[in-house]
């Protein structure tokens, strides 16, 4: 089962969002126009619109809100990737040049903070306090994050609180305020509301250790940029840390991070790429995912739940 | 009369605010809440915030809405500063090392996302939809407007057109705002409303080209930031345009843009600050404030107007 099948009870509605994000990219200044439909045209699995639209579905499905706000989540996950890309100097996103790269880190730094701006006014528009609040709170969780991270030495011991701290922060924290905002703007009983937020966490969770995973094993064509990126910017991962842990006397992660020269970076993504790590990581991203699925146990039986669970089972096998 | 003067009517107020921007601070995470401490307590004027009280005064004057208000504008113009400094790798803001030289930038980058996310969450804490999608357009516009400058190449001909244009986006989109957003949480009648926004934008356009002037006239220790500073970052500024403009035969600011080497910068900035063009600036800065008094004439004649007329007459005259 692919993307498109699951997608299938709001794919007309996601493509409705694919056209809103048209419409931000279509602005007067030639420049900007440029920069949006380079970042916005990114070939991306649309995973986070599509949780807002879905979760939605689970309550009164208007989309005069639903679009507008699955079109700010997307494009506040883009203004992320496109700062993120400075931050780590990265060269490819997605199998092309960074925005940093191809225009420039200035223009980048602006075309983020405008991509925000313009995520927060389309968020403002469902003219749902609630909402709002929520999703400007996201950015706050994400950059709060990230900036934190910044101050964090590798110490084995509290790795993998920090890693979970982090990518909470970073990740699973908008897939929340995606699937949390589609029960709000469907005016969502209460306690579906906090299964939806608790589903999009440990879906979050899951997705990112799953990501982190194919920065070790993934095809370099398939996932869009070269394997090992992590460990090469000095990046610690799950799978860094549980080939950390059962390694007590070999400090590999310590010299990689500590030197970054491509031959200790290959060296060191060869021995974890071939250790159980990668299975460890699939085993907990798989239990993250189980967790998201039972959080939504008790939504009526249709085919959007049926969907979500899906899509929790999806990003689990994915490949890219 | 100085700033406390002018102040007065909303003087424990602004107290307020600044008690709001130490607790916007007082985070959990040691590093951000050390670099939200840096950033925040940059000495700066807090004229923005005192727009927003100023006007307030004029209808329903309620704190509990004005300060969040206020304080996001505050934060919004920080971020703004924090990510420009990175943009112009300037080294000084205010006399003391810009975030992203004392931090780098990338703290500074995170730590401009994480402010903007705590203004657009304190403007949401309002409740009021309206100046929640005001105040998020105003990212828009400077981020939007930054950014298509970065595409600008000089030319005489266009030059003023454009400064005009990008100061209107960069600066007076800002003083609009808080203006406007007082009168908006004071429950103003429409055309009070649209007298601050009015306000507000020539209010800015002054402040900017006031700004501007000082870059080549200033003292130093009191601008604290070096004299010349967007000459030799290849910025072309009003005194730089009037004095191209009179010396039709002379390509000084083209030869200083281009090469913008210490010596030939040196020497524009010595003409430009003895020729006319200072003065002329200073007498369209005049006009724009002139305009900005003009538009609130008719708003009641009472201490908060009185000291927003101070305000406009003050930022021409002002030396830092």
């Amino acid at each position: 089962m692919d993307l498109s099948d699951i997608y299938g009870p709001i794919q007309g509605d996601l493509d409705e969002v694919e056209r809103s994000l048209e419409v931000v990219a279509d602005v007067d200044f030639p420049l900007l126009a440029e920069l949006l439909e380079y970042a916005l045209r990114n070939g991306g699995k649309r995973i986070r619109p599509s949780l807002t639209l879905l979760c939605g579905k689970a309550g009164n499905y208007d989309l005069s809100l639903l679009v507008p706000m699955a079109t700010a989540v997307e494009l506040l996950h883009t203004a992320t990737l496109v700062h993120d890309d400075i931050v780590d100097h990265s060269a490819i996103r997605r199998g092309k040049p960074a925005v940093s790269l191809a225009w420039g880190e200035n223009r980048a730094l602006l075309l983020g903070d405008y991509l925000f701006s313009k995520a927060g006014s389309l968020a403002a528009s469902t003219g749902n306090l609630r909402a709002i609040k929520l999703f400007s709170q996201a950015l706050m969780t994400i950059s709060g994050g990230e900036l934190q991270q910044t101050a964090v030495d590798f110490d084995l011991d509290q790795a993998r609180d920090h890693y979970y701290r982090w990518i909470g922060a970073k990740t699973a924290c908008l897939f929340s305020t995606a699937a949390e905002s589609g029960g709000i703007l469907g005016q969502c009983p209460e306690d579906t509301i906090g299964a939806m937020r608790e589903y999009g966490y440990n879906f979050g969770m899951a997705f990112q250790i799953v990501d982190d995973v194919l920065d070790f094993v993934g095809d370099e064509s398939e996932v869009g940029k070269p394997v090992g990126s992590d460990l090469s910017e000095g990046t610690v991962t799950l799978p860094s840390i549980l080939f950390a842990e059962s390694h007590p006397g070999d400090n590999l992660i310590e010299m990689v991070i500590g030197s970054r020269d491509a031959e200790s970076v290959a060296l060191a993504v060869e021995k974890i790429r071939n250790s159980p790590a990668i299975g460890e990581c699939l085993a907990i991203a798989s239990d993250f995912s189980s967790r998201a699925s039972q959080a939504i146990e008790k939504l009526p039986d249709n085919a959007p739940r049926q969907s979500l669970l899906d899509l929790a089972a999806y990003i689990v096998r994915r490949r890219k």
